[in-house]
């Protein structure tokens, strides 16, 4: 089974520093055998990236590319907690938080720009069930938040 | 105590195959002494149920019911996670998200529809506190999104 | 380390009795070394506070103070739930959950009136990593909801 690390070579992801948390909070919590990580955004080297709304400013693509690039931040924090990928079991649950319109139908579609990316990147260890939700606004005028939660060994 | 198999049947709820995935993520994960659900919607016999929002097309009597089929689905998806309820220790939180117009108020109400279900069928192990939500958008346009997760035993 | 109690007394908080469920549900459910707790309101001697929606009729200091108030009903259901803080190992994670209009983007900023809150009370236990959401709609037109889950021992 190749590691993670190879993985994310083979994909040409390099793992940036994890965003640090924008409020009074901890960016990841370990508590026994789980892993939780704060919400993670499409924010790119401190930037933020592909504000605005779906079915407004951004269309599925666009959409696909945010989820993923905030997937990508979902195993910064991992990566940053564990010190690597060899203690991860299996992710549990990633939960997809979009900005919408009240007529946008296609989370689905978006969010498997996340699930694809945790699939290639963590193979047998990529589990997850899922949920996707148009929320009326997100933090700071973002168009894709994730909750993440994983199953850990000691 | 009466099984939650007996108890099903005097509901007269026949739990269906549980309603497969609609992205690239598992319909249950099994991590430790919990298992999480993957979000399910009120889908019947593979056709989605009660399109729309309440406060628009529906209303709460018709919310009832479509929490109470997304109910159902959870527990077909207990079932064929644990094969039975017999390792179903307690329902321990569910979430329920709902399309809505800015102006309704009675998710409480909708959301009944579900725990009434849990309670029935599940008896000393419904346990589960909840929240609820009125999302902007919903997935495909449905007006009902579950997500549960469950104490089992080993 | 000063006791939680004698942080909350400092803060000049009194905790209230916790809130009972608006449902068919359990204001706290007990799962192995967790603590699931049900969505809190800002309620205070059973009466609604802060109903309304962030963008319209809601400042940020209006939600400062709501989910503050919140905040005060989570540790109310942890306080009853435990008998006290002592077993409380740490805060795991909280969502904030708001009734915003679609251009509201100061999410975070409401949210830390809950976190500080936390951070204030709990000390070292107060952990926690967050999100934060703006909704079409919030159950009886409130503007604020929290849901918390907390580690605790044996």
């Amino acid at each position: 089974m190749p590691s993670v690390e190879s993985r994310l070579r083979e994909l040409g992801v390099t793992l940036p520093e994890p965003p640090k948390p924008g409020g009074a909070y901890k960016p990841t919590i370990i508590a026994g055998a789980f892993l939780y990580v704060a919400a993670q955004f499409p924010i790119e080297n401190g930037e933020l990236k592909f504000q605005g709304r779906f079915g407004e400013n951004l269309d599925v693509e666009q959409g696909r590319a945010a989820a993923r690039l905030a997937a990508i931040n979902v195993l910064a924090q991992i990566n940053a907690a564990l010190d690597g990928f060899d203690r991860l079991v299996q992710l549990i649950r990633v939960d997809g938080h979009f900005n919408t319109t009240p007529d946008f139908d296609q989370h689905a579609r978006i969010m498997d720009g996340a699930s694809e990316l945790f699939n290639d990147a963590l193979g047998d260890k990529a589990g997850h069930v899922r949920s996707v939700f148009g929320h009326a606004s997100l933090p700071v005028n973002l168009s894709v938040e994730l909750m993440a939660i994983a199953q850990i060994s000691g």
